[in-house]
């Protein structure tokens, strides 16, 4: 297969078809009719990524009642996965009562690195930091002017040494602030012209040229921080309020010292986190892989949230690093991502930052109250059953049937279609 | 706002455009256009999650040429982020041509664990753990019936003792194979039963009731666990081969010794892992979750892939724990999730395993190449300006212009829509 990428869509299309499906005629309208109405906007989709022949549609759903730092919010929310939506839900509308969530933004620092081996003298290379540091401000002056009159920019430069474990390779490290953008093409774009101007500079002042390995942001942010935390007291959870209290901080406990636990404790955390994201066209990938390395920082990888009950006062917590953009990039460019941003108020990337680290809490909230009380497969079990009636087109009288008869059986496609067929 | 989640999808949108969109009419008609022309369909879609509104459409490109393990796939992908699929493309074209992709599947064991509290004697509870387990299998068979005829069940059963870190905190720790499903169902109904079952089985043996805290699967499943690797000569990367497959390699090492580095180069991985897992209706947060706890397994997170030279030959190699279903959940509910299946040809579990962990090693090894010859930036930046032409519903003497234009210059929204003014 040669020169794919440079076919058009219906060709792609048909090729697909015709290799993979037998020339299914039925498999290429299931694929088609996945496109917008307007071409307009399906272009703009198409262009988000290469090779596109259809759209895949995720439900968009919406969480209300969400009581943060004083302000009710709206949060949309993407997410495949059924209870997640009403979890949040839920947990939003508990503390709503209580106070609501407390978020404070701890720091917006972005991280860039420049990889590069050197063989000269590694005092001689510290020497020069300074005046190396005042080059590159000054040099790419024409690529910050931008950032620098919105208030950002570089914030610092450090050389990190690791030729002790890689013979002569060095990174200089660069410190962002990128205001309300992600900064992603800010930082790789000041990235790249760093490398010239260090290849430029060492030549000059020792004769010797680095070679340079690469030069990217880092997705790693731990000074991109966001701390969310709800209290209320023990007796505020109701009847038996004090023992519910205390088996919810046994289990979050337990994603601090188990690592089995931690992992599923953590993925529940990004259920509620990667909605938002993806609800406001942000990058989950990098917001994940930031998330997990933070919960591993102390070298064992546990729960990134925290309980705690002192004199009869609830406290539960979340601190993880966060790096979003609201402004360039997909929230501007998708129609949902924009308009997710527009429910939200158009907010600043720190009070995104304080929404998606609400939600995140509220979620593991929800999740782990369920599992310490009623345990979570019967409302699983019932929304499975749903989908799967839904999905044989059962009638009214049918889904009620089946929602009596499955009360007690496990649920299965071939079960409830054998039900059905009875 | 209360009763939210009983209102129609038709009130809830309503009440959204009311309160958040001063009762845009335009707002109202992106959101509903979203929906699929199909009302049965969107039904279904609507059922995967709550309080829908719209739905997310993301880009579905596929990526052709993947020969692995001797099979040529076209992988479907679906993401956000440009040159995604470009590059997954770009790779699998390169190996193509050099003996394709290996995966090893090495092992599929699920874990589910059951949380509990113990105030009795712990020798006594380890004595009787043989007794306990076969009671356990015995009394779940009706439950595992099914999966013990498609040769999966309950493994093994483990007693942890958690009790110096947390009082009288124990688990037990359940092995499950679950063949082609990913068995979150069945793992959970097995574990809530044997729940019940151990606390029955205490108070008759010891006469103290444990208190059960929590029952739920793992998502942390080390030893569901594929390998992928790629090799070939250094001759065979063309002219300056060898120098080019050293710096590779040094970009690797780079991301096993710096966290910093390691997270982005994760990210990479998983940029190609989640476009598959989104494609095939799994859960792409429990596959990042699980991924990256095994990137900080020895006490420090760092790169997933690994790379070396030896005699001439370059090897490059991913090893992940990756857990998945073919049937049953989203798999066959999506449409799009089921012909992503049907045009990998309807794999197992462990196919599936093998074409996901191929593409995340495509992936890194052509962001990595990107990184060290080009550099990321000269192909981001094109990508971008053509997503920002498109929503600016540029002509093509419009585009052409502007692509000359911005060749040397950087990128911005404002920037282009003044260039197109004039």
């Amino acid at each position: 297969m040669q020169g794919f990428s440079k076919r058009t869509k219906t060709a792609k299309l048909e090729w697909l078809v015709q290799q993979y499906f037998h020339n299914d005629a039925q498999a290429a309208q299931i694929f088609c009719d996945m496109a917008h109405r307007d071409p307009a906007l399906q272009k703009i989709i198409d262009g988000f990524s290469e090779n596109t022949v259809s759209n895949f549609l995720l439900p968009y759903g919406i969480a209300p009642n969400f009581l943060i730092n004083g302000v009710t919010y709206c949060v949309p929310m993407v997410i495949e996965e059924s209870s997640v939506v009403a979890a949040a839900s839920a947990a939003a509308k508990f503390w709503q009562t209580r106070g609501g969530f407390h978020v404070e933004i701890m720091g917006t620092e972005k991280i860039g690195q420049l990889h590069f081996n050197y063989t000269g003298d590694v005092g001689v290379l510290k020497t020069l930091l300074p005046e190396l540091t005042t080059t590159i401000l000054h040099e790419t002056e024409a690529l910050t002017a931008n950032m620098q009159k919105r208030g950002g920019g570089i914030t610092g430069i450090d050389l990190e040494d690791f030729s002790d474990r890689e013979p002569h390779y060095f990174q200089l490290k660069l410190r962002f602030e990128t205001c309300d953008s992600m900064g992603a093409n800010f930082i790789n774009s000041v990235l790249e012209e760093t490398g010239r101007i260090l290849t430029h500079f060492l030549k000059q002042k020792v004769g010797i040229e680095p070679t340079i390995i690469m030069a990217i942001l880092s997705n790693y942010t731990p000074n991109c921080l966001a701390k969310a935390w709800v209290e209320c007291p023990v007796d505020s959870f109701g009847t038996g309020g004090a023992a519910l209290a205390e088996k919810f901080r046994k289990a979050i406990r337990i994603a601090e010292i188990d690592t089995f636990r931690a992992v599923t404790h953590n993925k529940g955390i990004f259920n509620g986190i990667d909605a938002v994201v993806l609800a406001t066209g942000n990058d989950f990938r990098a917001t994940e892989a930031c998330g997990h390395a933070h919960a591993a920082r102390t070298g064992r990888y546990k729960s990134l949230s925290h309980c705690e009950i002192k004199n009869n006062m609830f406290k539960f917590e979340l601190e993880i690093p966060l790096a979003f953009g609201t402004v360039g990039g997909l929230t501007t460019l998708h129609p949902l991502a924009k308009l997710s941003l527009a429910m939200l108020g158009n907010p600043t990337a720190k009070t995104l930052m304080t929404i998606v680290a609400a939600t995140g809490l509220a979620q593991n909230f929800a999740a782990v109250r369920s599992l310490v009380t009623t345990g979570i497969q019967k409302g699983h079990m019932k929304m499975h059953l749903t989908n799967i009636l839904n999905h044989l087109q059962a009638s009214e009288p049918e889904i009620q049937a089946a929602l009596q008869h499955f009360v007690d059986k496990p649920v299965s496609f071939s079960g409830v279609r054998i039900f059905l067929k009875k």
